[in-house]
């Protein structure tokens, strides 16, 4: 399989099988709404994304079918001398094609990009409810060093 | 001192202040280059900070001196129906100004930016061998609910 699947920024054609994805998911349906039309604010939240240098929405796609995302921030920071850093978020795989290696394509892709823009670290957090999710992070080299606290507003 | 306290964004001639407070700390000393003049790498970091609208570098002033320091990011997702988070980066206080309600004070005015901005959430990560800022998080009202993965590149 992993010859035919092809990481690409997303298009807003792809905007409905990425929210299906996002909503096809233990915490996903708790927080998504995935109907027809598409809610426009998924809408207007990809063209922000789009329109943003250093923001980048990826899709891992075999022919017509999305069959992962992530989503790739690039941001310049005072500290460490004055270095970027991406921050991955919102990583997602369809359920028909787990544990064929797409999840580890998807942030291997996440860091050659990250690499290629020039940031010194990468970053991401995870829900501590997804108990398989920190042992794969791991597997590829992320060290859990820090706490990740979140508000909601 | 909290009435002479301003919150408002840094401007470049605050920087080699910034660097001097970064520097002056138990993890930043050993990841920080605070010299005269000041490395180059600080100020294309602060150009790029200026020059993007979702970034915001904000310092806590007493006069003419800086007291405190945070960066804000404002991303736009498609997670959560396609919604604008806030992240908060790099928070110091100075070591004079210690537990006078500053670092209250700074993500207090990152938590009304965030409002501003529209954002359904804001978050940071914290290092684990920062003993005490999980708690003083947690105080404020963030939830640890996440483990914070970084890989230097």
């Amino acid at each position: 399989m992993k010859n035919d699947v092809i990481y690409r920024n997303a298009t807003e054609e792809d905007l409905d099988q990425i929210v299906a994805m996002l909503w096809d998911d233990k915490l996903g349906r708790t927080r998504e709404r995935y109907e027809q039309p598409l809610p426009s604010t998924y809408i207007e939240a990809f063209k922000a994304i789009e329109a943003d240098p250093n923001n980048e929405l990826v899709v891992a796609s075999a022919g017509h079918k999305i069959i992962g995302v992530q989503q790739i921030t690039f941001t310049p920071y005072i500290t460490h001398q004055g270095s970027w850093r991406a921050t991955i978020e919102g990583v997602r795989t369809s359920a028909s094609h787990r544990g064929k290696g797409l999840g580890s394509g998807l942030i291997q892709y996440a860091i050659q990009r990250a690499k290629n823009r020039g940031c010194h670290l990468i970053q991401l957090t995870t829900d501590k409810q997804r108990d398989d999710a920190l042992r794969f992070y791991e597997r590829l080299g992320f060290k859990a060093t820090h706490e990740g606290l979140k508000m909601k507003l």
